[in-house]
């Protein structure tokens, strides 16, 4: 099984964004959507997209506290994103294992895999990480500035980072550009996202706990090929809908976009 | 079969905005995808793309006169973009549908629908066009600085439409927003898009010579449901690849993005 964990926020272009996504997940066989929306409770949105999508999934919540929430006017880099999401995501994946007791399916051939809900991903992604051992890495496109970031491999290890930006970082990896077996994570029940970790330093802030750069797995053949894409989608304007809403003429409440 | 055109230019998120609409259309029964890309000449890039993403598709190519393409700087409004590459597929639907001169399989229920390649798709979306008689209509969401726009029906027919600006166009429909059975089209074969109207005017350039609002097919519900979305991706920066190149170290260009 491949558990991919998609932190989301209710914003105008969600739906649209859970659309595309859910078709790439749609063609992936074993994919467990764990879908972890950044709000107070559940919304009926992400629930009922959920229940028709078709895809096996978990729908869990947990609100950003306020100071840790990029507030409109900051500049993007001043917080991470997503980030109590994904801890809430492992936080059910070692509880859902506790409760399994040995019982259930062993982990062994699980894979985690974190998925932002505006990138893009070929399907050929999926079946590099499927089999992981304990970290695979791979290339990133359009991230950091840059057209890809990528693991730089020689005789089969990952010796360095091509990165535009502090290529010391213990792990200048993307979070598209990694996936974790759940052994892993269950035989390291500490390891976890650091929400204060120093910008750019919240990959590193799991990985660290997990692997050193020895042990990286490196896929997509060696590293040489872009399989995902760090896409970011436009805020939609809405000059006109409030220049409507005025008028009392605006777009029905009552459609759900 | 549901004849699908796209226009499509070469910029960085040009993979990117194929592979997840292939993923979209593999999705969908009978598609027939004709893209037509923006080039002298096709392209290696979108050629090895089409030939591995598993679609029917055909691969069309025809450039946008430089007078008549946006240059960096004007604004997104001055001039309308993909209207030679729509035309071109136009001509190729005609010109098969004349080559195969009644011998080929009748071309009732064919339908032409015409999606940028930014958009998002749901797979719902192409059920309700599938049954297309003449022309059906639908909303689209996020367009047109509203939350959607759509045509507003009464008693089974569209009586007018909502829309933010100028409602008294023809047909305010966005070019996500319609889609024409292939029969209407061969029967008018001077119907296409006009690249010198007024911004604004060019869906109505194409449908004025097909139909009348009266003999719209309203879909999605009488037009109460959003199935598409007219999303835009961010343009990547590339600052730090600039900086890099400039050091010589920069990405592999042998390597796609
Ligand atoms: O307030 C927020 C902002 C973002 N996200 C989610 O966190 C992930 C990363 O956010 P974003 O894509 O905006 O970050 P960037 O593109 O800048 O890396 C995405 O899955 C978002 O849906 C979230 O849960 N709450
Ligand atoms: O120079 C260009 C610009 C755009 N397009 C295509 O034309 C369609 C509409 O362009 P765009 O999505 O940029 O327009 P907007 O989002 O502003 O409606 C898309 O399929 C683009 O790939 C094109 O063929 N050549
Ligand atoms: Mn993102
Ligand atoms: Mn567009």
């Amino acid at each position: 099984t491949i558990y991919v964990i998609t932190p989301t926020y209710a914003r105008l272009v969600q739906k649209a964004e859970l659309t595309r996504l859910s078709q790439t997940f749609l063609h992936v066989p074993q994919l467990h959507w764990i879908l972890v929306e950044d709000a107070p409770s559940p919304t009926p949105l992400v629930r009922d997209f959920l229940a028709s999508s078709g895809l096996t999934y978990t729908h869990l919540h947990v609100l950003t506290p306020k100071d840790k929430k990029l507030q409109e006017g900051d500049p993007g880099w001043l917080k991470p994103r997503g980030v109590e999401q994904r801890n809430e995501a492992l936080r059910w994946l070692r509880e859902t294992a506790a409760a399994a007791g040995g019982k259930g399916p062993p982990p062994e051939n699980a894979v985690v895999y974190f998925a932002d809900d505006d990138n893009t991903y070929s399907l050929q992604l999926f079946e590099e990480m499927r089999y992981t051992q304990r970290v695979s890495v791979w290339p990133v496109g359009l991230v950091g500035g840059m057209r890809f970031e990528r693991p730089v491999v020689q005789d089969g290890k990952v010796v360095r980072f091509h990165t535009g930006w502090r290529p010391g970082r213990p792990f200048p990896i993307d979070m598209a550009g990694f996936a974790v077996s759940l052994k892993l994570l269950l035989a390291n029940p500490k390891a976890r996202f650091d929400g204060d970790a120093q910008m750019g330093f919240l990959e590193s802030s799991l990985l660290q706990n997990l692997v050193t750069i020895e042990g990286l797995e490196p896929k997509a053949d060696m590293c040489t090929k872009v399989l995902v894409w760090h896409t970011r989608t436009e805020k939609p304007k809405m000059k006109r809908e409030e220049a409507l809403v005025k008028q009392g003429i605006g777009s029905d409440p009552n459609v759900e976009v």
